[in-house]
């Protein structure tokens, strides 16, 4: 095939693509709840945003006293899609590895559902949506959105199952922040929750990779102020340069190390250029244009903007075991030894602050060099725990086997 | 002063430093040394560059055997002005802590000199010079540089002096590197090395790193495939984007914690937008926008490509302990406890290296929380230790104090 065959065969991919992204956005391959006028979410910022709607997946069978309901809660870049083939990419979903049949998050035994959080661009309103008061896609009038705005969300489609107490939430990176704030908003509504490499409140150091990532993505002149999609445009190279960022914190040294060390791109001797010469510039550059393809560069402001924002001890006068105070909650917290984004200490400090109320609390620490991406990949150790975790809970709350 | 005016004000305060800086690059406020086309650089990439200029300050007096000369080699966005302020900036030198009248890098005893390295942008020849050929900036018709070439010109700066041999040199991180190569490259014009917070190969995380801020500029329209001179633009937001991400890796989670927290800016409550509400942003956008007045983004480009190049152990069959065989120079290794852009790890490297060979070195790891950026900071350890070092190799070079 001729260069230029390949070229125009990958721009019309790319364009496909995008108009898949852009069609999840309104019209997305999961279901949907929609709330009405009457039924506005409440934000922390002080909007009422209504109508919205939240897409979702679920897998399993709700019991008859729905009592087997597990929330998962996703992380940054992820979505609903946590256990069937991506709509957009075509991959597997992306925890597979821990939620299905017979897996740790077993679908056979528990009703699992994971829904797009509210200001992302897979279903759930954010601001790729039509702004009903314009017709014209949201941008930046979406108003800025928390983490306790997107469990408020949730909270309103478990209601919508008539679901009133969740068996477990599970969740990891932001999804871990989720997981925590279900424990501090709605004590009585969570039996269990994993917590995985997360912490209560963003760090310094991870505010400023985020605000790295936004002024890459707003220094972009095709973002347009935020309203690319009325022009047709995308702030492909500002979006690509945040996801390199962001990729990089996700990974460890050691990681970056073993995968790609100082190893050449398909060449014996460097090119004395700025060619990827490096493996791992080649890598970087690949996980930045794909991540465009699959992800809205505006949900992306909101949804870092949201970690930030995230400090649960600030919303208790700035005692973190006054957030748990008197819950019947059971905690297991996970963190992985290289995890920089998220260290241990961040988990010890859960752990600390849950001890001081005197919570049902596990700990583990999982040895790995795989940085904070450890709790998207094959963790044997990991698995054991969740698994174990989830059954000894099962068990004390009636759920048999046979559920 | 209306914004306007503060507006109008800021905006010719940003062209006349920009004016400075281009001056700079051909007419530095440093001494000159031209080497015409007669005597080339002869570059690892196979080019020979001639004619080219190399811009260096010096204090101090070279003494009549010209046994005490101290080479000072800079970092990254470093350059020659180490202890006199600066042209541009109007601040400081960048060194002025370690080096000048009394302090351990004692110019009343010593003759110190620190050179621009090759591909840089205050008076050296680098991407912003005049090409000879055609009668404009090089832009990235420059040849690709390397640490080797930058240590080249440098030795034919030391020739032009007529020092056979410097007393000591000394240099971290970029300038560390500059160092050892000076070791292994020049074993017997160099007495003693002080080698400060750095590698002997850079590693995947940092040329990672160093990829992502270069992808920055390049995805800046205002960058215009590096001719951005002569078409009078500037690819600000694109280095601004590259001097935030190197900024973080500079400091250590600790140091920013403790300035920063998760403290607002100049406000009590956050205000919900994409405005720099906490204290970390907007320091990180401040860093960024200054950078871009006193450093070219093309500089920026080579400079970091040379340091990905960089693998001394490479250019020894794999082995690093070759590099230094046989060598008489003592050397003084140091590194600090958080930095983690190059670990103290990275400098045991170096030890074990030197210990292999039977070279006389001593090693020190620095109790810090400042992370990388401690080796430019108030320190007074590491200052205790490169005057304990440097005065007990003047003895043993038959320095006296009254040199």
């Amino acid at each position: 095939m001729s260069e230029v065959a390949k070229s125009t065969q990958s721009a019309s991919k790319k364009a496909a693509l995008k108009g898949e992204r852009a069609r999840e956005a309104d019209h997305p391959s999961s279901q949907v709840v929609t709330f009405g006028v009457d039924r506005p979410l409440r934000l922390d910022c002080g909007v009422d945003l209504a109508p919205f709607q939240i897409a979702y997946q679920s897998y399993g069978t709700l019991n008859a006293d729905k009592s087997n309901a597990i929330l998962v809660c996703h992380a940054l870049t992820g979505d609903q899609h946590v256990a069937n083939t991506h709509p957009v990419t075509g991959k597997p979903g992306w925890w597979q590895t821990l939620v299905g049949p017979g897996k740790p998050v077993d679908t056979d035994r528990y009703f699992v559902i994971c829904s797009n959080v509210v200001g992302g661009c897979m279903g759930s309103t954010g601001p790729s949506s039509i702004n009903p008061a314009t017709g014209k896609p949201w941008g930046l009038d979406f108003p800025v959105i928390t983490i306790p705005d997107m469990v408020r969300a949730q909270a309103m489609l478990i209601d919508h199952f008539g679901i009133s107490k969740l068996f477990a939430v599970v969740g990891g990176s932001m999804g871990g922040m989720q997981t925590l704030q279900w424990t501090a908003a709605y004590p009585e509504r969570v039996f269990s929750a994993l917590v995985i490499a997360c912490s209560t409140r963003h760090s310094a150091q991870n505010i400023a990779f985020h605000e790295l990532g936004r002024q890459a993505v707003m220094a972009d002149p095709e973002w347009q102020e935020g309203r690319y999609y009325e022009q047709d445009r995308l702030p492909r190279r500002g979006l690509g340069v945040a996801r390199m960022a962001a990729h990089i914190t996700y990974l460890s040294d050691a990681a970056l190390h073993r995968k790609f060390g100082r190893r050449l791109q398909d060449r014996a001797v460097p090119t004395f250029s700025f060619d990827a010469d490096f493996e791992v510039e080649s890598y970087l550059r690949h996980q930045g244009s794909t991540f465009v393809e699959r992800f809205d560069a505006n949900s992306y402001l909101y949804l870092t903007r949201a970690m930030d924002y995230f400090d649960i001890a600030a919303d208790h006068h700035g005692k973190l075991a006054d957030a748990f105070r008197g819950t019947s909650t059971r905690f297991c917290i996970v963190s992985f030894t290289s995890d920089w984004l998220f260290p241990t200490a961040e988990s010890r400090a859960i752990v600390h602050a849950l001890n001081a109320t005197s919570a049902r609390v596990s700990f583990a620490e999982i040895e790995t060099d795989k940085g904070h991406d450890a709790f998207l990949l094959d963790e044997p150790e990991f698995f054991a725990i969740a698994r174990a975790f989830l059954e000894s809970a099962a068990s004390t709350h009636g759920l048999t086997s046979e559920t």
